[in-house]
């Protein structure tokens, strides 16, 4: 038995729910855990199953779910679980986020591998000794082309699945979001919509918010401005200088990124309409 | 077409998800929501389907059901959604919570109907005037057995569902508690399990715990021990009196409690060995 | 003995807690609470003593300040605390904030007098009965600066400190903010400076942000943009309706609005260039 | 100019800050910071100065001093800023808590030295080679009293100012704790006092709370019932498992513990009477 996890999305209608474990159902599989959300404000229903089945029996499941796509203008996705995702790390010279991923997948929270880490610097790359990840230094006094197409060599030699930007500082060019679209997660150092760009502590700082938070997104070509995955928060001691809330967001980034990777890589991540909806 | 809430547990075990959703598709419903969840620490299997069909159908499922019910070791319940559900409010002379649980009705964030106010002192009468919610004084200095009598009667009379102790601070006998065995709500000014029996908020400052909260939970003859339905918390100044506190708490209380009331009125409360499951 | 509360402040500089307190020690005051920040990223020292003294040497005290003063580019008030704030309530149609400061300043949870009501509806009069507090009709069909003298009027027959906008949906003019600067207090129902404008809800469920809030701020000309007072958010279900987000919302609203008036009763705002700090 | 850190704890009266400024100003400190706090419920006054002066005049003011603390029943202690404290870190096989500390040591978040790691396991030997932490193994598989004796010979070696709990399983004897009485720091992974004793999340999870905590506290004689010096808390999914709770606490456990060892180092922890004041 081999476990699945199958993404539906489609406009709202009765008996999705029933026609779906129907498949499901006929095929032989084992429905392990089922959830679903219908989006009153915009008509659109999703669900998200787990469900165990001989491998062998899967296509016929697709098939099934093929015909339904038409008939009900539903997408859907099926992942198979048993393969480990493998995950790029893209970082620049912090390192607090990627300790917090490297720990948290050799403790078995995060069920993924880690193909390799990318970054701008050298700093890191005995990290990546440590934790036994491989470690390519592509410089980014080049030209962003030259670089990118360097990235898109280590993701295709890594096999990796998808990319954190583990505060990696750089910015990717339109063309390479748009090229892995909902496969780069970046965190933001701020609580989006509110701090939008460079220095975002600063920001909060000079308007006197009283709790600071982070973002993990899917970058896009809009920067900053990617379907939010996750978010954290904390409230600030009044007293504290910009300096001590950069300090005090370490703590948001790490713990917001790991739980976006975690329900990212649990398939619970749908995008629809520049937002996302978790299950 | 009524709407329904159906609610299962039973002993974990294959098939449970397509098999339910089968015998509600077969009678003509439509599934509008499911949420299930299996607790592997005791392999315990629960769900709670929210579902539409018209009226003369509903025993049909009910036959379905019981059919399933010897042979899969199955509970169910079916709630009628399209019937009010009247609660009786108890109080003492504190009115935060009751403040807080009328306004939430009155503005449709409680989809219930209160049935009566009952006190041990009439100071809060006027309220019920107010709010056009019948007002009963049971004064506390009579025996308990008296007492309590006298509410089995009210709630008789009153057609009441449940009772909500909203800050009503006698305690209950065990065979009260027992004959509305999970229909009482009792808020508990204390973030249970730690601060059990009486001035919670003198206990919590002498330990010089940094962060306060409140329980909800059900009434049961182990005073402060029921199954606990919802908890909130909020951290409190260091510097904080016990005075302070206690009027900190009580913005928990009322949130507490009312998020209480909300999910019970929606039957995502299970109770299993001793503890709450919220679906 | 009057209780009095000082606040200063002035470029940082050596000696200004140890001089701040020899002025009032000389003066023969008793110095109850003492708060001090400086904010180092602006070089700014901000001060706020609690001390009690009779009150005929508060004179005393407040010359020596004026020497200081001009010395040291030190700005102070003192504020008697013998004497109760009167606060002004302004609302629409909605009452949760209303309802909210109503019963904690009866509880004594709020140290004030609420000198009014004003609406631009008829619908919350007998609130105002059932508290005691007089209740005005200023309707909005009419033009700004009409309403507005009606207000000025108001404010100064019912001898007003300040105004709090417990949810009143109308602009005020720049002229009205300007006059009344950092006298009126405004909840906005949105994690600020993220959603500013109209339905803020409507935006954070279009962004689909995981975490909802409310801002407590100064009204100024600049609409959603006064110094901040106090915020609070909360997690925010999944599947949560833009409904459901405007409902949840109104615990987040009455707290933070009632947490930054009490903060402004006990003068611990201190407004330095758009920003507050709270000591 | 050396920058020392003052607490003060006494009967409450009137004229202490005062008094105190003053003595600091007559000496010719400069006071940078200043927190007091005056517990109603008790009495007790608080007082915590950060003042800067030249090194030879400290004895001045320790003479001050001593005289007003028989006059005030005052207990007072000066620590000298510019001598980084050092700490010892004992673990058992967990590294999570640990590798917190290291990292923020490292980034200037932790002003202090780590003066050795201490493990009954060998596991963790490599991460003191990584960070330049000296590394002392200490089977338990010996007498208690032999353990402890290389405990003290440890930590008077390495000159280690107090001892760290980073996660280490083993139990101290009232001896040693006593003997180290608010210089040993556990974290608990539980929400004390509620969970005390051994699986606090197995009880936790059987209790069906729906929040969960860490808690940094003092070691004493009496196992988990230290004057706590720091809390945290995480909402819990309902759905989560006992392994899902163990591996959310993880988080929590270390921002608490890391926080807590931060107020240490910072002089603001006043124990009195069993729980702590923090300033």
């Amino acid at each position: 038995m081999t476990r699945y996890v199958l993404q539906i999305h489609c406009p709202d209608q009765t008996g999705l729910i029933a026609g779906t474990t129907q498949v499901l159902a006929k095929a032989g599989a084992n429905i392990v855990d089922l959830t679903q959300h219908s989006a009153k404000d915009i008509g659109i229903f999703f669900l998200r199953a787990v469900f165990e089945i001989e491998e062998n029996k899967i296509e016929e499941i697709k098939n099934h779910l093929d015909l339904l796509s038409s008939h009900l203008s539903l997408s859907f996705k099926i992942h198979d679980s048993s393969k480990k995702q493998r995950l790029a790390l893209f970082v620049s010279k912090t390192d607090h986020c990627l300790y917090d991923l490297l720990l948290k997948q050799r403790d078995g929270d995060l069920d993924c591998e880690f193909s390799c880490i990318v970054s701008n610097h050298t700093v890191l790359g005995p990290v990546g000794g440590v934790f036994g990840v491989p470690f390519y230094y592509v410089p980014s006094n080049q030209e962003k082309q030259v670089q990118e197409d360097r990235f898109r060599e280590i993701i295709a030699e890594t096999k990796s699945d998808a990319v954190i930007l583990a505060r990696y500082m750089q910015i990717l060019s339109p063309a390479f979001t748009e090229e892995f679209r909902y496969k780069i997660i970046n965190i933001h150092h701020g609580f989006l919509p509110a701090f939008k760009g460079a220095k975002p502590y600063h920001q909060a700082w000079a308007k006197g918010v009283k709790i600071i938070g982070a973002t993990a997104h899917f970058a896009t070509e809009d920067l900053d401005q990617g379907p939010i995955i996750a978010q954290d928060v904390q409230r600030i001691p009044e007293t504290a200088s910009i300096e001590q809330l950069v300090q005090l967001g370490k703590d948001i980034e790490k713990r917001t990124l790991s739980s976006a990777v975690k329900l990212w890589l649990e398939h619970r991540v749908f995008v629809y309409e520049g937002r996302t909806f978790i299950l």
